[in-house]
Parts: structure tokens; C-alpha cells; sequence
């Protein structure tokens, strides 16, 4: 049952960016870099920091330009950032990242929603931005949301964001991160998904975005281990989803993840008590409690 | 990977007793009683009301016998309540329950921290439990706590356990509950240990109960699924652990579970909306956010 799971997994840090961009009050510069230099020390190689958006969409992120020139660089660890479009492209340029990412929706209405597009013109904006990244010898990632449902349509055809990935893979991205945005998916649902893409896309390929507002998060992860995925994206604490109903919502928490992965004999890099200590800056940045649990829990006395 | 999946499960809530054991405050009587009666509405067909042990070690369910001649009864419900000793017995058969549930630990130094007794000593108390319960027509139920790990001793070898569930099994108690009492356990353990298990004893005499602590209860769950584990046992928003610690410990959610099982086709019988409900009653008898997410999300607006 457990003969393909993988030795190592890579996990992509989203809390600055994805956790961040919900919170009602933005959240103050020097916090977020208090934040982010505590995900420096824990050994996690790749950290999303910010959206290259407008600040009118997304004003919690307004000081995307500020933050990447002043966040701590070290060599083993990989800063990308949101780019939706050229301009966003070029704002990530000048700051210096070494990798960007695109994105858009499995479902027609949650991407109108999310980028005034339909995913056709999400597409084509994005030819605007991957082939130029890449002459500049960045690496590009991209990210599908929706793929285990949409709040607007319901269901969502997996068939359409395999579609979409191959899309996106044909233009140069090194990987597509496949999101259960809306915290809906089962395992079931996980193992066929997860399952299709595999039949089609090389598996280092595909990440695996989870939230947990339905508690299943780390289950679809499970799942995704067993069928061989080596990329899974998490963020500190659990960072993200709407602070009007605290626990109910959240990104996957990484130190939650960590710690299973651990428990199976699986490698991350991760320093999973330094991982817990970023969790507790992370709510004391946010100033509330956060869902993930094992940095509010600790480690077990007796055990490693 | 999914082949072996129960088409059915039992749930068997725990709430009542495992929840509000280990409130700080005792909670009012009348508050217990609403939150049976919303239990008592979700299709839930197996409930442990309380515990008959000493109030001068449980204040928190010093009110047991009252509560049990109180609740509502339902013909498709089974009560029951924890006996650790033969006066437990007499007072259970005094509330007319039809079913009793002894517990002990999987090591020594637990076992002894909580029932000041040794493994062997609370084998054979139960000896003046157990066959006395049977002739007169109950069914018992028996707990081993501490499989995955112990607080004092670290590690716990699970042949330890096996064999004192066959002990319990020997003595004639129906279904043994394997605890991951300090909620340590990850899955690639969870599978060997239930794989050990399941190599000596029928799949319906074990059921699963863990912990949340470090948000791997789900996952551990599903690999007991997967084995072909059909008794689950959770509690209602994820109702117990200790109230200091907010999110931190507490049970598997009831209502988490039994989302993921109905999300992948498998029956329980019970009503998810009402489950939601009573996991919102929890939480106003509580007076506080409890760390369950479903009664929090809600389901998914599009689906059922």
C-alpha cells in the first residue's frame, strides 16, 4: 500500500503569499520580513513571497517590490513570486528573482472571478510572460486552481485542468501546481485525479496544493504520496483562508506535513523544530492563533 | 490503493465521555443533555454517554448516573459508558445501559499514571467486569490506550498491544479500540501496526481511535480504511484534549470523518447537516471554538 511513496519530497512555502493576501488589515513589512527570516533558518529551499498584482486587487501585497529587495537572500533557498502578467514580469525582474509563477482557474467562473479572463486569455497573457522569463533564465511555475471544485460551478472536470496543464508545461513551465482552493477534495477524488494527470505528465511535473478547510488536506497529500508526487505546497501554521473564522480555512500547514512525512522515513531538508518556531512567528505576526497543529503541540518528548 | 475500502463504517462517538472528561470546568448537566440530543438526531447509532469511575478522579462526569437516567433514549442508539471497575459495572446495570466499555494502556507507566493499577492487575479486574456484564446481556467494549506512543515511555511495542487485546477478546469483550492517545502516530506506523492486528485477530474486533494532536488522525484513518478497518471512533467538533491548548489536541472530528468517508462513497448511516449542527451545539455548550472543520466550513455550496 505504501510500496511508492516517494524518499524525498520538496515543499514549496506559500505562507508569505498565499497566507498573507487574505488578511483583512495588511500585515505590517517588517513583520512579513520577521516571517519570512524565520522560514530562512528552517531549511526549506523554495518560498513564495509575494504577487507581482496590482495594489488595487490585492493591497495586502502592495509592498511586493519593497519585500524582495530586503528579505535575507541565501543561496540554497529559491524566492519566486506571482506574476499575472508582462508588467508583473518585469516588476519580478528588477527585484531579482530567480523564479516567477502564473495562474489561473480549472473553472471558467472562479478564473473571471479571480482575473477578469476567460482561461483562453489567461493562456495567451501568459505568452507574455513565460517565453520572456525564461530568456532571462528564470524558472516559471504555474498554478491551476479549482481542480477539485469550484465554488461557483460545483463540479470540475479534471480532464479540462489536464488540458490546461499541458498547456502550460508546452509553454515552459517547469511544474504545475494542481489546487484544491476551495478545500472540497476526498481521497477518492484525490486517486483519480492525481492518477489521470500521471497518465499523461511526468510526475515532477505536478505539485499538489491543498487547503484544509474541510480537514482532509493531509489525507489528499497521503494520497498523493502513495501515487508517487514529490512536490507538495504548504504554508507555516497553516497561514491563509479567511481570518473571520479562524480553523475553518487555512493552507495545508507545513509543519503538520513535515512532520508526517518525517514520521513515514520520508526526507524534506526541513529542520522540523525550526519549522515549529517559524510557526509560532507566524502567529505572533498575525496575532491570533493558527490551525496548523504541530507547532502549537510540539514535538512528542520521547521521539526525534 | 484504494481496492480494500469498507463499503461501511461504524462510527462510535465519543464526545460525551472522551470530550468532556477533560474539561477544566465540569460542564452543567442540562448542557450535556443538549448535546445528546443532538447526537442523538445525526444517525449516529452508537454513543458512550460517560464514565462510572470515582468523582474524586473524574469531577468532570461525577454526574453520570443522573445524566444517564436523563438522556433521551432511541431504540436505534446504543449507549454506553466506561467501567473500570466492578462498582462502574453495578451502577452501569443500575442505568440500564446495554453496553460497557473497559480501558487500560498498551504501557506500563501509562496504565499505572491512570488507573493505578499494572497491565496484569487491570487484566484481571476486569475478569470481575467483563463475564458479569455478559450474563447479563451486554456487550463490552475495551480500550487500548497509548499504541502509537506513550508519554512516559516513548515508544510502545506493539506486540504488547496484541496481546493484551487478545486477552480482552479471550475475556469476551466484542471489539477492542486501539488508541493513539497522544496523537504522535503517522501513517506508514498506523499501517504496520493494523497490519500486525489484522494478521491475528477478525477486522471487526479492532476499531481506531486517534488523537488530532498533530493533525494526522484523518490520514491515520484512511489508512485503516484502506486495510479494511470498518469502527472509527471520533468525537463531535473534535471535542476533547485540553482546553488550554485551543486546536491543539482534541479528538478526531466526527463530522471531518465522516465527510471523507462520504466523500469517497462509503455509508455511515449518518446525517452530515445534523452532524454539523450538533458540532455547532458542542461548541455553544462549550462556550468555545473547537478545532473540528466542517461544523466551521459547512459543505460545499453545490454539492451534497
Amino acid at each position: 500500500m505504501l510500496a511508492r511513496l516517494p524518499e524525498r519530497v520538496s515543499v514549496y512555502e506559500v505562507s508569505p503569499r498565499d497566507g498573507l493576501q487574505n488578511e483583512a488589515a495588511p500585515i505590517p513589512l517588517e513583520a512579513k520580513l520577521r516571517l519570512v527570516d524565520a522560514l530562512l533558518d528552517t531549511g526549506l529551499s523554495r518560498i513564495e513571497l509575494t504577487s507581482f498584482v496590482s495594489p488595487r486587487w490585492v493591497p495586502q501585497l502592495a509592498d511586493a517590490d519593497e519585500l524582495c529587495g530586503r528579505v535575507r537572500r541565501r543561496a540554497e533557498v529559491t524566492f519566486s513570486a506571482l506574476c499575472p502578467n508582462a508588467q508583473g514580469f518585469e516588476r519580478a525582474k528588477a527585484a531579482g528573482l530567480p523564479e516567477i509563477a502564473v495562474f489561473l482557474s480549472a473553472s471558467e467562473s472562479h478564473n473571471k472571478k479571480n482575473t477578469n479572463k476567460s482561461i483562453a486569455q489567461s493562456l495567451a497573457a501568459f505568452e507574455d510572460v513565460v517565453p520572456p522569463a525564461l530568456a532571462e533564465g528564470m524558472r516559471v511555475r504555474a498554478y491551476v486552481s479549482t481542480v477539485w471544485g469550484c465554488p461557483y460551478e460545483g463540479d470540475v472536470d479534471p480532464r479540462a485542468a489536464l488540458d490546461i496543464t499541458q498547456s502550460l508545461l508546452s509553454l515552459g513551465c517547469y511544474q504545475v501546481s494542481l489546487g484544491d482552493t476551495i478545500g472540497v477534495g476526498t481521497p477518492r477524488q484525490t486517486a483519480a485525479i492525481v492518477e489521470m494527470f500521471l497518465s499523461e505528465v511526468a510526475v515532477d511535473a505536478i505539485a499538489l496544493h491543498f487547503h484544509d478547510t474541510r480537514g482532509t488536506a493531509l489525507s489528499n497529500a497521503l494520497v498523493g504520496l502513495m501515487l508517487g508526487v514529490r512536490d507538495f505546497d504548504s504554508s507555516v501554521a497553516g497561514l491563509g483562508g479567511c481570518p473571520y473564522a479562524p480553523g475553518a480555512a487555512g493552507n495545508l500547514a507545513t509543519e503538520d506535513l513535515v512532520y508526517m512525512l518525517h514520521g513515514m522515513g520520508i526526507e524534506t531538508g526541513i529542520d522540523l523544530p525550526r519549522l515549529i518556531d517559524a510557526g509560532r512567528v507566524a502567529e505572533a505576526v498575525l496575532g491570533r492563533k493558527l490551525p496548523g497543529k504541530v507547532h502549537q503541540a510540539g514535538l512528542p518528548r520521547l521521539r526525534s
